[in-house]
């Protein structure tokens, strides 16, 4: 059961009162088609939200957030983090929190990106040109905080699509190659992991993919950056 | 009396099918404040949602295209006329329909131009760099369609705070300078134009601004950039 929010996204730029309420609605809607637990698979509503959604919701509810951290916590050889995304996300401090739980004596970086969402869903994914350009502009306000910083978090989870451009500025920025942490796929592990705990992995048969979207604008174009492959059908619904 | 729907913004990607809806949803509002006109200070609603805010408005509505579309008329020398916008004014024909009413041989061409609005939002407008590198290649994909323009419709109310940065990549990528045509000022006109004919004018004493708005986020930042000056107060409402 998958649920888009397309007529209200991007999130990255609400309030985190806006954020909550949108959230909440969309985890009702899931609730009723009784999942067995809920991935927050943004990292804004991780940020604003996974406690809201943790008090509504009765199943397990997996975020972005803290399995990033923990990624990140795994992968700095210095503590010294960085984090770009969203301005929701960066000016949460989240990740900041999370990653002080693992490590007090962290330091954390965080540099808001707009630009990069609607640079993922244009398709200019190309590392060099305008992507490089930009990608450099926000890495070296990074930069200029903590120039120690030897892990990036990708805390987004539209960023994976521009990954080798924002590699290729980082290490053009820094002077050196920086570890980069997928706060999605580190979220889709946490995911598995909780599945395992609760003793609730599908044992026979493959599962199936229900896609629901509340707007199909953009939907064919978009769908298939994101998940690989065509999307083969789905429903529009009003929440 | 000001509305911004800020929590649900921006309308640019979003199907006709959501964007009627919200913009009814934002005339009702206005409405119960008993305003005497109505300006759809927005391309994206005017392109699809005019018709219904007409059918649904007691009052006069303004939207910025028809307008737009007159002064562009106005402005070109050969009938070959560029427009720029969101996705959903491009896709949606609007800016064709009406200048071709005014000029059935004038050839108009459109290219959506989904990155500005958040180059916009971010403050990046300063000519050169990055504003210039992403107008010079959705640019270059408008000459393509048509070398011979010689009027550039800035279809979407966010461009004028771009204006200076277009309008060289427009001279970079054609090779001359090109009339540049701002719908939100020929709109402004038109609104002036509809209060004299409906014998609506103010004539005593200075209109004051209140300001609605559905989410605060980054309205302190960026309510000034557009207002030209700082924002005294606003008021959160619920659509």
């Amino acid at each position: 059961m998958y649920l888009g929010d397309t007529a209200r996204v991007p999130y990255g730029n609400k309030s985190p009162e806006t954020v909550v309420r949108y959230s909440l609605a969309c985890a009702r809607f899931l609730l009723r088609h009784e999942v067995k637990i809920v991935l927050v698979a943004c990292n804004t509503v991780s940020a604003h939200a996974i406690s809201a959604l943790a008090d509504a919701v009765p199943v397990p509810v997996v975020g972005a957030v803290v399995p990033g951290a923990r990624a990140a916590h795994a992968a700095s050889k210095n503590g010294h983090i960085g984090v770009i995304g969203t301005l929701g996300t960066i000016q949460s401090g989240a990740y900041e929190r999370a990653l002080r739980g693992l490590n007090h004596g962290a330091r954390i970086s965080g540099q808001a990106c707009p630009l990069l969402v609607p640079l993922a869903e244009e398709g200019w994914t190309q590392p060099e040109d305008i992507l490089g350009a930009i990608a450099r502009r926000y890495l070296g306000e990074l930069r200029a905080k903590d120039p120690d910083i030897d892990t990036l978090v990708l805390g987004c989870t539209h960023y994976p699509l521009l990954r080798d451009g924002i590699a290729r500025a980082a290490a053009a920025v820094f002077g050196r190659e920086l570890a980069m942490v997928d706060s999605a796929s580190a979220m889709a592990h946490a995911a598995g992991e909780a599945l395992v705990a609760a003793g609730a992995v599908r044992r026979e048969g493959a599962g199936a993919l229900a896609c629901h979207v509340t707007d199909a604008s953009r939907l064919e174009e978009l769908a298939p950056r994101f998940l690989g492959e065509p999307l083969a059908s789905f429903a529009l619904v009003d929440l």
